[in-house]
């Protein structure tokens, strides 16, 4: 484990949930030969820098068009999370897609979020670009760019960062996994104060694969109860087409 | 395994999922003594007439606040279902709901669900009493009442039936999970055609416990694709305030 992959603060860092579960996608993926079709990281322990995280793939159950599947990620022996997913691509013509994408200006037009003092320099956060379209990501404090909304509606275009990463890195299965991770970030916008989350899962149902340049997140937080936040993201390509939708819960931190 | 908690054509049924969910959820809670903040079960086999499930929970973690847990379901040692879930309670103020419950007319308004010919009699689907408030349910040919949305989107009233249960059956988190599980019945109406799915998974975020005589479901379907269909339901009291979301991915069958 490296920063690369890492969130938390810079003397505590711990590797990102989002990256977790991508791992664990790209691994099916390869094991089963077949595209994930749904998928559930249950996040149990940190991995810390410097240790080495283990992915094991255990396809239980492998019918004619569908793969019944999970990994266990673990460190030292320790599990660090575990993963619950369905793989699988059956040859039927029905499509429908009744999720739309928020109409908001392309990513150009959009503010790129600020990153806050005291991160590691080189977290995972610098390594994905985020461009808010509406609201803010984080809470007042932490900046990020925009108003808080009242209707706990966050919606911002993400990418991979050509500054940090170079050109020419594609939007994978793995990085849609690493950016649904960014729930979280719609907590203190919602309560209008300076909040997130730690994840207790993250869930990802993929629609469909398409190729896009960018990814239109639409976040909305359904509810903060008894210091838990609930919550989910579609995500779009640029065109509107959803890819996939993802939602968490999560243990409520207050940063102000 | 008995009739009143399975689904299915007569001469084959099976173990309604949500009542897998259902049992697994009271068995966390009295095994870890905590309220399920999110849990996910995972369809691997199904249990027939006549079987035995046994459901094992595995507290994995237990934090001040917080467990981490896992329930494994088996019958004759093969796996129906496993179930990840998180338990618990934290003393902070803060509140918030920001998904709303829709305007739809009071359930004594509302038209009964028509129950298909050719299904068990005495199937789980009796138990439930559903009252259509917009859209329909399971779509053209098995009846449910009310037109086929355009948008996905379907929304109904459900309480323990009183004709089979007799009155006063309370609403419980088992009865929660088991309704959650209704998923399916808006792919058909989304897709304008006699369709449902089977679940690959089901899985709820617990916002808040509120008594209610009935639960306002509404359920939208995000999209149909390679032959899977993906959609979420928000579980409202009487009141409208937000009780749990659950979400689900499916195997689309169609049945026109």
């Amino acid at each position: 484990m490296v920063p690369p992959i890492a969130v938390g603060p810079a003397d505590r860092l711990f590797m990102f949930g989002g990256v977790g579960l991508g791992a664990s996608l790209t691994a099916l993926e390869q094991v089963t030969g077949r595209p994930v079709v749904w998928a559930t990281a249950q996040y149990e322990s940190y991995a810390r820098p410097g240790e080495t995280v283990i992915f094991r793939v255990d396809e239980r159950v492998r019918g004619n068009q569908v793969s019944q599947a999970r990994v266990s990620a673990t460190t030292d022996g320790r599990e660090v999370l575990n993963v619950s997913a369905a793989l699988g691509q059956r040859d039927l013509p029905e499509r429908g897609q009744w999720t739309l994408a928020p109409r908001v200006p392309p990513p150009e037009d959009c503010r790129p979020r600020q990153l806050w003092e005291g991160r590691h320099p080189d977290d995972i956060h610098g390594r994905i670009e985020f461009r808010i379209a509406r609201g803010a990501m984080h809470g007042p404090r932490r900046g990020g760019g925009g108003q808080s909304p009242e209707d706990g509606h966050v919606v911002m275009w993400a990418r991979p960062n050509p500054d940090v990463l170079g050109p020419g890195h594609m939007i994978d299965t793995a990085f849609v996994a690493v950016v649904a991770d960014y729930v979280p970030s719609g907590v203190g916008p919602a309560l209008g104060r300076d909040a997130g989350g730690n994840s207790l899962d993250n869930s990802i149902r993929f629609h469909r694969r398409v190729e896009t340049d960018w990814l239109l997140c639409d976040v909305q937080i359904h509810g903060v109860a008894n210091g838990f936040a609930h919550g989910r993201m579609h995500i779009f390509a640029q065109t509107g087409e959803l890819i996939a939708t993802a939602s968490q819960s999560l243990i409520l931190r207050l940063w102000d």
